[in-house]
Parts: structure tokens; C-alpha cells; sequence
């Protein structure tokens, strides 16, 4: 799993009938990485830190088996060291 | 997933029997990025910018189960933050 | 899917049993570039542009299913943009 | 698979259900290295090397069938030769 | 499938039950590379050049249904361009 920061909600109107169900998020590994896109099963807000999973896990790990992810947040890290005192991105 | 821009339709003839019945396009990450190519189960044009999913959830988001993709279109961004005004890539 | 060119074909004589009843060709995604292996089910020649898929797709994409390949070839391009006049690279 | 060194246990209270019955490790593949998250169904300690076990294959290595882990750990290695003498890094 | 070294076989005492019955080689891409693990269901030696598949290909192609590997060797490379004459590496 990697470590990530949401960035903020996607919008996306036009998509795949499969991908109605759940919120999408904007993370980055680091501010000013490149911008990866997760669903998120757990209601995150800009400035968390979260876990997310890739590969075939990240399908059932949406709570909607097959649903079509390949990056889902797992879980938002209580406390990450790189979020110093004073410092939250939010 | 990631973000991708669709550069434009990807032509080849000689295919295996199981891709035939989908619209592949090129696309790229940025301007002069390394060319991807993605399966469109959309309808994309030049210069949208797409969500694309890879892994095994490639497959079965192109609408039909198996397919053999890795990278396929899931939905079109509303509003890309990195298209200012003005400065559409179509 | 990615875009390679097709260097010539590999000799692997010691191979698990699986692998033995597809020709395997050296790609790569740019003269130069770092050697990939691809399963070939099309009959691919040197200097051929082509489409390969990766991920569990690549495996069902060799026409046997649950072959042992990460890597294969599921398309010939026809004109690949890279490809300019005069200097194919066969 | 790759080797990784343990870190520390990664803390996350608010997860899915799903990853609840098992520990999390920060690992790297060298000092001050991209930080990833492994699963861990050993029991490992920080400053240990580790071999983990990613793509598909992580999903079963955890001893849950289908756990949402894309990075598990499988073994720990007996004497990594990056662990030169009288400079472990516990 | 990628083209890499064997440097020599990995000894992990401490496993978990499932990857006891196979050996694991170091293997890299290029002298000095980064190291990584692969699943021998061969007999290599080192100095050999050999070709390894990854993704969930990797699991069967170890001989063992289901075994958790994401990179596999399943062939050995008769006669490798970067193998100049008097130039082997074992």
C-alpha cells in the first residue's frame, strides 16, 4: 500500500455506468506529485492522509465487488510523521 | 487511476480476434508525456481529459468481460484543473 | 496498452513447460530503451510497431488460457507517428 | 518480490472493515526511501529486512483469503548483505 | 516479461508457511541494479541470464497453484546480446 494526501473531490459526470456508486478523490504522494485518482469507501477530507491499495485488491476493497478501481482508500493514518506541528495541507 | 489526455484514435489492422470491438486511443499524462494507450468505451475526442483505470479492472470496465485491456477509459473530467482558460489541447 | 518495437526474436531453450508454444520477442518502447520480453501471437517481424497489453490481460491475450505471460503483443500498428518517412527501423 | 526494511508499525484507527485483523508495517528499500505499507502476518520489528510479495499474490500471503493488501510481507531475511557489520539499523 | 542476472540465492529462515517449497533467487536487471526476488522453479545458477514474469502470471507459473510470487523465472536465455564474449558474469 502507499501513503497519499487528498487533494480534493473529482468530478467526473460522464462515466461508465460501473463507476456511479462512489466518491473519487485527487491524491498525491507528496504536494506538487503527480496527481493520482482513489475511490474512497471511507468519506476523507482535503488534507488527510491515507492508505490506499492497488492492483486486484482495490476492486473488492470499494465494498462493491468488481467495482472497477485500481487505487481505493483503505484508511486515513492517524497520524502521519510528515504532518509536522502547524503544518496540515488542508 | 490515473489522468490521461486523448491524443487520438489508435489504428491497427492486424489485431488478435478479442480486440476487435472496441476504439483505442492514445493519450499521455501531459503535453509530450509517454504516449499510453486505452480502450474507449465513452466516445472520447481529441483532447478530453479521461480517468483511466488499469490492472485487472481494465478488463471488465471496457463493458465486456475479459477484454484483453490494462488501460481503459472509465469517465471524462469535468473540469481539469491543468485545462486553464483558454488553453484547450484539442 | 504500450507501444514497442519489435527487435528480433528470443532464444530461451531451458523454459518451464508452459512456456513452450509461443514465440517470445525482444520490444522495446524506444531505440535504445530498456529490453522487454513480449509473447508473440500475431507473427511479428523486427522493426514492427505494436501494441502490447500487460497485467493479468496478457495472459488470456496469448489465445491459451492462463498462460504464463505478463507482456503480450495484441496489435500491429499501422502507421506509428514515430515512424517518419525513410527511417523505418528494421 | 522485493526487499524492504521495516520502519515501524503504521497506526490507522478509522479503516475499512476489512483490514482490521491485521498488523501494518512502514517499509522502505533503503534508508530514507520512498515510504510503502506492507502488510505483516510474521510478526516483524523494526530495523528488520523483509521479503514482500506484491500484485495479486498479497492478497492470500496475508493467511485471509482476499484481505485488501496489494504489499505483504513473506519472509524475513536471514543476513542482507546491505547489513554490513556493526551497522544494523534497528 | 523482463530480462534479468541471478547474483546468488536468497536464504529467509522465517517464512510464512506458503513459500517453503520453492527457492528464491537475487536476480537484477543490469550489474549494480536493484535487487530483486524471484522464485526459481528452474535450477539457476548465478551469472545466469534468465526471463521472469510478473503480475498474477507469476503465481502458476511457479508449478504451484496459487503460491504467492509476483516475479517468476521461466526461462533461461541461451545467449544474451550483453553477455559479450569473455565478458560472463558468474
Amino acid at each position: 500500500m502507499k501513503i497519499y494526501q487528498v487533494v480534493k473531490a473529482l468530478v467526473s459526470t460522464s462515466r461508465i455506468p460501473e463507476m456511479d456508486y462512489k466518491p473519487l478523490q485527487i491524491v498525491q504522494d507528496k504536494p506538487g506529485g503527480s496527481p493520482m485518482v482513489a475511490v474512497d469507501p471511507i468519506g476523507c477530507k482535503p488534507g488527510d492522509w491515507v492508505l490506499c491499495v492497488g492492483s486486484s485488491a482495490a476492486r473488492d476493497a470499494t465494498g462493491i465487488k468488481g467495482y472497477p478501481s485500481d487505487l481505493t482508500i483503505v484508511g486515513i493514518i492517524d497520524n502521519w510523521p510528515e504532518q509536522k506541528d502547524g503544518n496540515s495541507s488542508s
